[in-house]
């Protein structure tokens, strides 16, 4: 018996030696699922959130707004010429056809002659690590994060990107042995587990969102500190908090503009009037950012009235795993299936197929990026 | 019997509530030598550098071209109101008479009754640590950095911040276990030490300068990769270099504006070309920017297309040689000193009195911070 189905592939094509003619493309392929090794697992993939982070590798580097409508055998697809300034960037994906869909769960339909494998036939399992955008997801049971009998798809869709973030946001804080947290976009998804994880840890955090409805949920779910940056007062109150946390350690999902530079600033004249005399330099403590978001794509601005003790980093979730021991990881996934539906519960605005992801009308509406927008794809649909 | 001298203080007085009235006043005033401890030294300063870094202690927030001429009864006195919005930073340093001038080198004249200060009396000693635009200066006698006999004190003026800063980018190098290293505003004193010392060394270095004449003046000195950021071919040499040399760490003296970005994405775009498959998060190797400088005043603008692997951060010689052995810092030392008319030798434009100092003329030249304007102070003039 062969199984085979439907996966969504995004196609970098630059045929012509000019570079004139560069397109992308999005389109549904057929697939045969190979033979399945010892500890594989095959799972039908029920449930794929579509996350900032997917849609880079989706659209690459086109304005999703460009992209024209059209059809293959197996259903819609999507094209856009690509600019000739953007491919030196893009070489490496030339010609490849890439798998796209970080994050997903579904039911285990068939396994590899390990009993590890076996046992798991029936269950539901979350997946991370790309190709969720399809009905078949082919993963080694050591992948696998194995959810509570009965736990729908739906719950453990977005069991790895969002709450394996936040909980490396507190293992972070742990390690640089900061005493609170800074967070913007903070009325994410990923943003209202932090509140929850804090809260619980008994950790100071300053939510920074950008409208007073954004400061309302926030507050509900019993945010102490919420900042709306788009208050004439919010440099002022920015310098409060700073100092009534004494937080030196920021996660920004933004990235680009000024607001990374605000929070560094006010870190640095909060660790300034604590000082007993003049540092010409300004304060010696450490003061961190990390950029973990690209919400806005424009250049990132720092000032130089920062003193010259900080940082502002790149943060990817994989390179930061990877520098934990296995048992720390173990631990944290752990805690993402025992509070799926707690901590770690996600909203979604809509369910779309796999075809409609490539609808021109919902793809503008999924990578809008705002609060509560957030798309599930159900490939079974 | 007490010794006396004239000795440069900056003050920043802001007397009316409203802080409408604020200024900086930099003057001179007669100073009486305390009774020295046993372990101290009595240095009569001969020769000290005005370096970038001590125009911020001594000019404050001003401009020094608003400063105005005047006088005390010790000599000439400059006066600046100072801004009422950059007050708050500076509200540690009102109403405090701060001594200014990192280094200097100069003759000890007395020593307190241990037999290690006693040995110095007639020595000519480098010191560090601030209040060397005086005509004294107290030190501890493990402050001092003793030079061979007969070296004058010019030779010995600039002993510390620039030779100590090229040589902790070294250790900070080997720490991080980076290729090769990237330096801005490269044909400054402190560049053309560092030009010496890689080549000495072994190290790569990607001299980065604003002129074709600090492009002939780094090649005289020896220098294999000299990019001049004013041609027009800057962004694709500058590629070119990273991907010869490997460099994925840089020093930036400049600080605000675009270049740090540039050299984070010239050592991004280099390492993406060397990937073997589309990484869609960019390069994993880590790529760091030290900015140590402040030479353009404005915000550092960092691009989003730089993969997520990278730091810029704050550089202090002071915060860096703290996370050194002792050890490590006497070797460094012990290197200066021998190679202090070579590796690490300075040259002067001109050299001024302290009086002089306070000429507005004189202030003019000085806060220029031209390759080769360098200005030494002589208060024994």
């Amino acid at each position: 018996m062969t199984t085979s189905g439907l996966a969504l592939r995004s196609l970098l094509e630059d045929r012509s030696p000019d570079h004139a003619g560069a397109e992308i493309e999005i389109s549904l392929t057929r697939v045969t699922v190979p033979p399945l090794l010892p500890d594989q697992i095959l799972v039908r993939v029920e449930a794929t959130p579509i996350n900032p982070s997917d849609l880079g590798l989706l659209f690459g580097p086109v304005d999703p707004r460009n992209l024209v409508a059209g059809a293959n055998e197996h259903g819609p697809t999507l094209r856009a010429s690509v600019p000739r300034t953007l491919l030196p960037a893009l070489a490496q994906r030339v010609g490849q056809a890439l798998s796209v869909g970080n994050e997903g769960a579904g039911t285990v339909i068939d396994a590899g002659t390990d009993p590890e494998a076996r046992a798991l036939v029936g269950r539901t399992v979350a997946l991370f690590g790309g190709g969720m955008y399809a009905e078949h997801r082919v993963a080694r049971v050591r992948d696998a994060l194995v959810l509570a009998e009965g736990t729908p798809a739906r719950d453990g869709a977005s069991a790895f990107v969002n709450p394996l973030t936040a909980l490396s946001m507190i293992e972070v804080l742990r390690r640089e042995k900061r005493a609170a947290l800074v967070h913007t976009a903070a009325a994410s998804s990923l943003g209202q587990m932090l509140v929850k994880l804090c809260k619980a840890e008994g950790i100071p955090l300053v939510n920074i969102v950008r409208s007073p409805a954004q400061v309302a949920l926030l507050r509900e779910l019993g945010a102490e500190h919420v900042l709306d940056s788009s208050a004439p007062s919010f440099q002022a109150e920015l310098i409060a908090a700073m100092k009534t946390t004494g937080a030196t350690l920021a996660f920004d999902a933004i990235g680009g503009g000024k607001l990374a530079g605000q929070i560094l600033f006010a870190m640095e004249t909060a660790c300034v009037s604590t000082m007993t005399s003049f540092g010409r330099y300004g304060s010696p403590t450490h003061k961190q950012i990390y950029v973990y978001g690209a919400l806005d794509l424009g250049p990132t601005e720092i000032p130089r009235a920062v003193g010259l003790a900080w940082s502002v980093s790149g943060f990817l979730l994989t390179y930061f795993l990877e520098t934990l021991a296995p048992e720390d990881v173990a631990r944290m996934r752990t805690r993402v299936a025992t509070e799926l539906t707690t901590t770690f519960a996600s909203h979604y605005a809509e369910t779309l197929s796999l075809r409609e992801m490539l609808d021109p009308t919902k793809v503008a509406s999924y990578v809008k990026k705002g609060t509560g927008a957030k798309v599930l794809v159900d490939p079974t649909r």
